[in-house]
């Protein structure tokens, strides 16, 4: 069985692409909603919820586990590789990585943490030494989505507070690290230059992943399920309609 | 000994209230940065996540313990007096409706939590029958102050989204119902009428009850130490030198 999970709704948009293309795929999904986000806190914070989220989804069933998470991807999949070695685990990084493009102009952006992490840069240098590379962190896009804010006035003004400088930097290409951050994909794309080339961690995980669909019951459990979560749930997922709830540690 | 606790750094706003009056008073600080925000969660969640900040300051000695949390005073306190039949507790919304005025026309503002538990409309109208409310939750602002954004065209446009309402409903009184507000306090008043009357956590909490000052120790205990969290510490309260990390539940 397919696991996916992320901090909170993040990872929803992930499984949005994923039912786009499989329909039926079996999978379980688990946000983390009662400690989300994990975007501003320490790695070892992040490696422990890491690591007890991938705990449930193993006793659930699952074989195969997409981290639909930068902030988790950038700083625990070594614990969780060394930890669960009989899991295939795929992040969200690597996969956009791939795509960007030879002597690219990139842009990163990300929570605090996963900017922080270093690890864009890292691996796109490794792979792709000519290419130039900034990063931004966008702290405040979180919760801008999170409030259900993709556009308007409030949104132009953080877009522009945080983008400006890769606007002057004139980049080609900019990841969106952040599973959050396709929900203000329009808003982003109408600030910066149209050519721009915008690599967004679903499309890139499900382009680079042979994840083994089968068909199956697709479940979804939050460790917490308030008001907004549920509201969240929604927006990204129509079918999500019985999430079950569920506690960790 | 007396706690203070929040669900991160905004109950630091009250021990700099504490230090401005009683510099040498003893006390132990919880921030549980670890799982902050609360104010975006479930009941339950704020309820569990409580106890075991209770818990902790009890274990540390404390007997008189002052909930520097809106969205916990809103959600816990039965939970939490209930419980610990031992412990004084002082939570953070009865002393702000005492300083509410007769017949006043008041604006509430607090965290998604805080506000859908409709706990200050109740106090207020039990209290002062003649009294007309009007509440906002606005998500956006612990974030915002967290970021480290106090004024500025984002914070502006922020802060008149939220408070337009309120705003053209002429209030005369606004509760600032969050213990992150008071940081950004002049960006609201710059916004509203400049005679409408504010009152904050701290300032209600510190006039309103006798804390029973000892001078000692003045310990700061995190369950997160990021950078982020680490920032917003220093900010808060230059004195805070060697906050500890420890582990809850």
């Amino acid at each position: 069985m397919l696991g996916i999970f992320d901090s909170g709704v993040g990872g929803l948009t992930v499984v949005r692409e994923l039912l786009r293309r499989h329909p039926n795929a079996a999978f379980e999904y688990l946000g983390d909603t009662a400690r989300t986000p994990y975007g501003t806190k320490g790695p070892e914070t992040i490696q422990r919820y890491a690591v007890e989220d991938v705990q449930y989804l193993i006793e659930q069933g699952a074989h195969t586990i997409v981290v639909a998470c930068n902030t988790v991807s950038a700083h625990a999949m070594e614990v969780l590789r060394t930890r669960f070695t009989a899991v295939r685990f795929i992040d969200v990084i690597e996969p956009a990585v791939r795509c960007v493009p030879a002597a690219a102009h990139v842009g990163i952006i990300g929570t605090s943490a996963t900017i922080r992490s270093g690890v864009y840069e890292r691996l796109i240098r490794e792979r792709n030494p000519a290419a130039v590379v900034h990063s931004v962190a966008c702290p405040l896009f979180v919760p801008l989505v999170e409030e259900g804010w993709f556009s308007g006035p409030v949104v132009e003004r953080v877009v522009a507070s945080y983008l400006h400088p890769l606007k002057e930097l004139d980049i080609d290409t900019l990841i969106l690290g952040c599973t959050h951050y396709p929900m203000l994909q329009s808003a982003i794309r109408s600030y910066l230059d149209p050519k721009v080339r915008m690599i967004d961690s679903p499309t890139a995980v499900l382009n680079a992943a042979d994840l083994g669909f089968e068909p199956g019951r697709q479940r979804y459990a939050f460790t917490d399920l308030s008001e907004t979560a549920c509201t969240m749930i929604k927006r990204c997922n129509g079918k999500c309609l019985k999430p079950k709830q569920i506690l960790l540690h």
